[in-house]
């Protein structure tokens, strides 16, 4: 059994507890907190997870900002890390930073591990591998942007916001911003502040506001990608990857995965496409192949 | 660059030299045929590999039963080699065999690696690693059925046949054979034969008589891989890829980008669920995760 603890306790948190109990292969050792924090019924909470005792690899499920500050200090005890870091143009970064960490001291560093930057990072590759000349287009949604809602939160006279993303085709998106006002704040005040804000403004955004948002909130989120290409000479090759899920059950899940892969590594940085796709799957290799090849 | 032979000239070797021609990294240094084949114009076309120098890997695009015995060889001289071999429930044997031949040798062999088996292998995979617990299914074409022509051509009266695979849904599929009878055939004797045989008994097979198969002769093909899983706890995942293709195009790109995989692997044997995905990618590491990641 691979010994695995949980840094962070939102979300991705909550349904990593339920990914590692489904897992035939992995004992959750226990939660680490700030201290502080309620513990977790039935699951060993610390806030120093030198409390639990031998840690093979850690999820951290803490936000994305923070994932580097709190890798460093793990890999440099030998304990692999997994995030889902989701910051598209700072994972290079990311990787270099933890890779050189997870080097020095032997351990292993699995980053990006959600499905976008994750998953849909391996079916781009493997798209372009199939088809090296053509087009990939990555249309999210419908689906909740958890860092457009932060954006839209943090302007003045907002109480509360939701910013669902919408696909309109080729990697086009629209958003919709649903915001609670604070009183005695402007509507068209507000609605302009997200509209110039850059997270906004390149995008087809339309701001509506509404009594409560609770009510609008569902984790369910898509995917589709697309690419049309060529096959050596071969015009016209056809790629689609679609998928409807829930979005903080298939990090966890893929977290969960990355954790297995981790394992089976040698010490260094990796994203999602730099591992072999079995790496993820427990079980006999052999029966894997029989079963999947 | 790399050094690649092609090995056989059917489609598939046809469409391998469109592809390493395309490759930014790959040199085409000759193909192999039998002793007494016609040269292929504007390339080195030889009987023996050992006349083209040295080669690093050759592409073996000769019939899928002819596999082993062409590639075992080519590893105890050190050159990896690269095949589509197709006969699922076969595979864990060659990769056995190759891959002690490999290991003996120091040299790589990438095997079943076409689209299914193949990248479809990839696909399938990942998605048991996002959703563990559920159902994938496969869907296949329309399209041609080289295996099941074969078995069709082969029966007594049968002049020429082509059959077509048409999925029907939840990886169940019709066979539509066509058939140009000899002459003096009964085709209600060529009928049964058809339906009879293992190779279609299991499916829905209708049989049609038709004066020419050239004019049904259309090389795509297709695939609808489809999951329906859990992750973690959750239910209702859902998956879907789907191709739309040109068979032996995609079949050879598929080998070409195994070939410059198996330059950057240890030796032994390999399905390609058991390749990292970037390594199919030519290209600088950091930028393609900057670019896919």
């Amino acid at each position: 059994m691979i010994k695995v603890a949980i840094v962070g306790y939102g979300n991705i948190g909550k349904y990593s507890v339920d990914a590692l109990r489904a897992a035939p292969d992995m004992e959750l050792v226990g939660i680490v907190r700030r201290p502080g924090s309620e513990p977790v019924h039935g699951i060993r909470t610390v806030a120093d997870i030198e409390e639990l005792g031998h840690v093979e690899v850690a999820l951290l499920c803490t936000p994305t900002r923070s994932v580097e500050e709190t890798a460093l200090p793990l890999l440099a005890r030998g304990i692999n890390t997994v995030d889902s870091f989701d910051i598209h143009d700072k994972i290079v970064d990311l990787r270099r930073s933890l890779g050189a960490q997870a080097i020095k001291h032997n351990s292993v560093a699995v980053i990006s591990a959600g499905w976008d930057p994750g998953t849909d990072s391996v079916m781009r590759s493997m798209m372009l591998a199939m088809a090296p000349k053509g087009i990939t287009y990555t249309n999210f949604g419908p689906g909740m942007s958890m860092g457009h809602s932060v954006v839209a939160r943090s302007k003045e006279g907002v109480e509360d916001a939701l910013s669902l993303t919408i696909p309109t085709g080729s990697g086009i998106h629209r958003r919709m911003v649903y915001v609670v006002l604070k009183e005695g704040a402007k509507f068209s005040d507000v609605e302009l502040a997200i509209k110039s804000d850059s997270y906004f403004s390149h995008d087809d955004t339309r701001v509506q506001q509404v009594p409560d948002i609770d009510a609008l909130k569902d984790m369910g989120h898509g995917v589709l990608m697309e690419r049309k290409g060529v096959s050596g000479t071969t015009q016209n090759q056809m790629f689609k990857f679609e998928m409807r899920i829930n979005n903080p059950a298939l990090t966890a899940q893929v977290m969960v995965a990355s954790a297995r892969a981790s394992m089976k590594l040698g010490a260094g940085c990796y994203t999602l496409p730099e591992i072999a796709p079995m790496d993820f799957l427990p079980g006999d290799r052999e029966e894997l192949i029989a079963q999947l090849v």
